[in-house]
């Protein structure tokens, strides 16, 4: 029977000088985890990594304080299969022990950077990509060949204007990128306009061009800009307003006829239930963009497509944000419409490494074991490091 | 100009060595805040005090890497009146810059243990006990004499059952207390309404007892135990499903006739709107629970009891969670209906201190200058141990 051993938290600074609409990510940091077990195989200790996914800060003394100890002192029996393996769903479960309901901001991105790492472990212990384990866990054994990605940009950087925007953009082309998106929403509807123009000039057409206000205007300013952005038939207008403004998100679906993204800042299946039942959201066009790594981990987020299949959508209306290695694994397992990417932003999380290539907006992983993080060796030297 | 000029915090371990429906307590912690100004008028350094509220465990690292940080690195201009006087909710606003929307756990417990000891330093500052300041800023300086309380307490301690649970009701009766709230839900309906007659036995009426299930049911069962204890008429049937679950508040509130509760775990002004627009709760007779102290502090709990009032809503109906002593400045000088006290419970931060009598069911604050933690001398020693 697998013991989980050791469990290593760290707090590391991301690599991110620019702003969206609401944030500036300049002070932004991490937790990175490795948890270590003992399957008694003759192989010794094993070591899953994982972190904490992007844009919320560390969580290092959550998980030293309350939710690695949880594990430590549990029993195998209480974590393992009837087989003796690792089961995720019951290591979570064990992690949220005594805690109360609701507030799920903080825990349930600390709880996510130890799911990674178990899963990353998991596959090192049954010597599989996650993906691979994802898809027979939880999948029916089915799985995708390869993912659709987007090049998630087009951040503000305080200097350099369209110019430099119109280069980062050319930039994910060149990397086998063939949708992107930008944020809008700090300046004023004119300049995201302009904005906007330009991506579309750089990419080729509307429908290839995300943009995110990241949760900044109130319901006049988000129907507004909606009816001065619709002529462009853009791929989604994402996170118009407070992600937890349901009403906000109802009135933009009557209004605004083109696809509408939200959800990368609902952390729970409760939250992600209140924005089905009150947000209007619209199951024939618009894009839910939980990501697992924020939210409690795989459990809560196969949680949420449970609850979202039996009320009408299919799980190829989820893009996870976080643009990093392991949701490429959650897409191409679990078989969602496709998922973020980082490229060059939010570097080591973001990003998809070495052994990932994009072609025609679609990138494969290979067969690695775990997540693979080996090939991402400036993360690498950071988990190695914890030791 | 008051100018911070120091902020502590540290983790620490309260007494709680019992379970309601949901989880057990006996591993519970709490983070203390000492917050430190110069205001250049001869005095030196001031502190004021703080914790984060009951419930939650410690987030000390939160504080230690964001929120404290932000203030020390701003000018006092910033943080200050015209007038060059501590402003709460520039403090507020300090705390949570470059923060994304969203994701309201651990958090606002966070910032709320700051705003509580800006409180305490604010009121020594100006000699002034913060029910007063409470008022004369956001209560156009009407303020009440004294304050409705009622015991929360009838845990489950896993031994000792009903004798157990009488000795302790009796206790608070002898305390001065009038009402008392009891656990349900860990066990069965019928253990419930052992009880809850028990309770009723003591304290001689049912609208002297309310219950509380923790979050425990599911609508189904939420339905069916609101109509196994109709007939008690009781004080109030509280949290009675998960906190977020709006449509399960609303579905029990088209069945149940006496009054609901709940609203401890929603953790910001976004998620209180939710529970009024979509929760079906009624102004004429419900009760609201927001804890300052768990939801960004003072600033963000004027903007729940704001909107509150403009949907028909009388803060009145406010009984904060928490039992503790900020709460009561906070319900005497906002002219809430009362809060929750815990004679005996989660010690030292429950607790009013021994400043504070109970008669007949109502609590009355001495003039001492801020929150009075001197009044509290366990939890003294603890703070002055901070430094």
């Amino acid at each position: 029977m697998a013991r989980i051993s050791r469990i290593l938290v760290e707090t590391v600074k991301l690599r991110a000088s620019m702003s969206n609409a609401a944030v500036n990510f300049a002070g932004l940091t991490g937790s990175i985890v490795a948890v270590f077990a003992e399957v008694g195989d003759g192989r010794g200790e094993c070591v899953g990594y994982g972190f904490g996914s992007i844009g919320r800060y560390a969580h290092t003394e959550l998980i030293k304080e309350r939710f690695a100890p949880r594990l430590l002192n549990s029993d195998p029996s209480e974590y393992c299969d009837e087989e003796g393996r690792l089961d995720p769903v019951r290591v979570e479960a064990i992690m949220r022990r005594d805690e109360k309901p609701g507030g799920h901001g903080e825990r349930p991105v600390a709880i996510g950077a130890v799911d990674m790492a178990v899963w990353d472990l998991i596959g090192k212990l049954e010597r599989k990509p996650v993906f691979q384990i994802l898809s027979e866990r939880f999948n029916g054994s089915s799985m995708d060949n390869s993912v659709s990605v987007y090049a998630a940009g087009g951040y503000y950087y305080g200097d350099g204007g369209l110019g430099r925007l119109k280069e980062e953009l050319e930039g994910y082309l060149s990397l086998g990128y063939d949708a992107v998106k930008i944020k809008i929403g700090a300046g004023s509807v004119q300049e995201d306009r302009e904005r906007i123009e330009a991506a579309i000039d750089c990419v080729g057409e509307g429908a290839s061009v995300a943009v995110d206000a990241n949760g900044r205007y109130d319901c006049e300013t988000a129907i507004a800009v909606g009816e001065a952005i619709e002529g462009y038939g853009l791929r989604w207008y994402e996170e118009a307003g407070d992600p937890l403004d349901y009403r906000l998100q109802n009135s933009l679906g009557k209004t605004y006829k083109g696809a509408l993204a939200t959800g990368e800042n609902l952390f729970s299946i409760q939250d992600v239930r209140n924005l089905i039942r009150y947000g209007g959201m619209r199951p024939d066009g618009d894009v839910l963009q939980m990501d697992p790594g924020l939210s409690y981990g795989i459990p809560e987020y196969v949680r949420m497509l449970g609850f979202l299949e039996s009320n009408g959508w299919s799980r190829r209306r989820c893009f996870p944000h976080g643009g990093n290695l392991f949701n490429l694994h959650v897409a191409q397992g679990l078989q969602l419409g496709g998922t973020e990417a980082y490229p060059g932003v939010f570097e080591p999380f973001g990003g998809f490494g070495d052994d990932v290539s994009v072609c025609e907006g679609r990138a494969s992983l290979s067969n690695a074991p775990g997540i693979g993080w080996e090939s991402k060796p400036e993360l690498m030297d950071w988990f190695l490091g914890m030791e």
